[in-house]
């Protein structure tokens, strides 16, 4: 019998399709293999071409020149941005006033997570996957403190499928003049959850998942990683502090650095047990001027591109998902990194 | 510089990035070629085959027997159903009643548009074009009797992008047994827009679309066909009746007929002008119990699937929109078909 299920924090609906179901191994893919080069002449984010980016806005480097080789991790203004920095923060509205517009100000950087094309953040090293947190947290400290910054979303696309062009592993974090209509709609429905219980709907998860066990892939002292009851995609996981905080723009130094081991651990159970799937990640966090509030509570978003949304999706926003979270979570749990 | 849009209907916000943005025609894209094949021995949509589909619900047929050949199109329940017909409606709490869940209780029925694996909608006679859209609403008249189902939607799967994985032309009618959440957001921004001004934000985009023109595709007498302002993706398009009605099925036959033959045009025109991309559309329709409102308005919508979304999209809702509507659009309207 397929079921629905609701996501208590955004209400959302799926159907777990258990009649349609696959075994987790039954999304273990065949991928064409990714670049075992550590330099390509032509690509833009490998050691040694910085000359073919905009000047960076951040790099950890053992030395050397800004904009020249030497660095680990290192920031630069997309070249290709979907927001930028100047222009008019205005509403414009046209057709006797009915359709609004504006300038997409803002801020679109690249994170590049590695001076090497092929060393990717499943496969790094602790500290520096750690590096790169502390690179997200440094240019979000940076560009929140611009007014016009209402959000700030840091995301990751790996892969074609999941929608990147460039392999070179990056990250990207974009800085938006408004509150997209989506982080509202989110934000209404945990409000809504703490004006009737006076508690984070996101802790109340946290609570219950820990409680039962079965979705849960791992829990170290600060965070916990699990496959959420309504995931919307087979493998979809949440990675949470297990201490409320609605922002990560507040998470301290120790956190940053646990979160990125937690972070890389999933992410590599990942690459080992579905043999290197595409993915996209996200940061929800909250609204630059909601980062204290006691109903939002900040958590990544990982999901992986094992099945296709179609119109159903598109039309009902309720996801089909043919895989069972108790059972991926299950099959995650025993793969060994 | 890139902007934001607003779709005044969804409140939903779309980057149209004009430095990224591609020609109309840089989209036309290589694919793979579609069966030739009017019959294959292992479709179970192909005349002759119907004993690999369960029992059908409709068939149009010049006589022979149910459930054998002698049909030009017929709806089947889909053998892999998302919702079931048999279940229990109660809302099944588990771990301390905090998570939601239910029997995936309603239908799933596929509508094969031919009894032949090559004969795509944009290539048919306008009669059969009108015989599919006349087994839509029969079915959907039939299936709205029913008192659990609170919703209904049907849409098509075109190409395996778009998330199909059977090539015979068909299209798919999903009955839930609750409203989703994706559905109530529209509806309460659609219920806002006209308390405030007394008027269907949908009737308020046909009058501005038409009094500009720029992005309108093709008008007929009762249909309009568009490409939105805030189109989500590429070549996005809404065809909408031109007179008030909150429900595809509450349609005329008179103007099913002409539905079909706009439908018909508007997918030819993609077909020929960008080679036969992979697309879905959706019918959006109100409630079961709506289907009288004076704000909302149905319309197909059409997404070609040229592009991916990916990270940004997932965690914000606003598109990134790599072409601009006004040129599509008049890159459409320039077709022939």
């Amino acid at each position: 019998m397929p079921e629905l299920r609701q996501n208590p924090a955004t209400r959302f609906w799926v159907v777990i399709a258990k009649e349609r179901s696959r075994r987790p191994h039954n999304f273990i893919q065949a991928k064409p293999a990714m670049s075992t080069e550590p330099y390509l002449t032509e690509c833009p984010f490998c050691e040694g071409n910085e000359h073919l980016t905009p000047p960076e806005t951040l790099a950890y480097r053992r030395g050397g020149q800004s904009n020249g080789p030497g660095w680990w991790v290192r920031a630069v203004p997309n070249k290709f941005a979907a927001f930028v920095s100047e222009g008019n923060l205005e509403r414009q509205y046209e057709g006797a006033n009915f359709f609004n517009r504006m300038d997409a100000v803002g801020h679109h950087e690249v994170i590049i997570e590695s001076n090497k094309h092929n060393e990717h953040i499943f496969l790094m090293d602790d500290w520096h996957v750690q590096e790169v947190i502390l690179a997200y947290l440094e240019r979000y400290e940076i560009l929140h403190i611009d007014p016009r910054c209402k959000f700030i979303i840091i995301f990751k696309n790996h892969g074609l499928s999941a929608g990147t062009s460039l392999e070179h592993p990056h990250s990207q974090l974009v800085a938006t003049p408004i509150v997209p209509t989506d982080i509202r709609i989110r934000f209404d429905r945990a409000a809504y959850y703490y004006d009737d219980t006076g508690k984070c709907v996101y802790c109340d998860i946290i609570r219950e998942e820990k409680q039962s066990g079965e979705r849960v892939i791992l829990e170290t002292d600060r965070f916990i990683a699990v496959h959420p009851f309504a995931s919307q995609v087979p493998f979809e996981t949440w990675i949470m502090p297990k201490e409320h905080s609605a922002s990560f723009g507040l998470i301290t130094m120790e956190d940053a650095k646990a979160f990125a081991v937690i972070l890389k651990t999933v992410l590599k159970k990942q690459y080992i047990g579905l043999h290197n799937p595409d993915f996209n990640y996200i940061i929800h966090t909250a609204p630059v001027k909601d980062e204290h509030e006691d109903y939002f509570h900040w958590h990544l978003q990982i999901r992986p591109r094992l099945t296709t949304a179609a119109g159903f999706e598109m039309g009902t926003g309720i996801y089909i998902n043919t895989a069972i979270p108790e059972e991926t979570a299950q099959f995650m749990r025993g793969v060994q990194v």
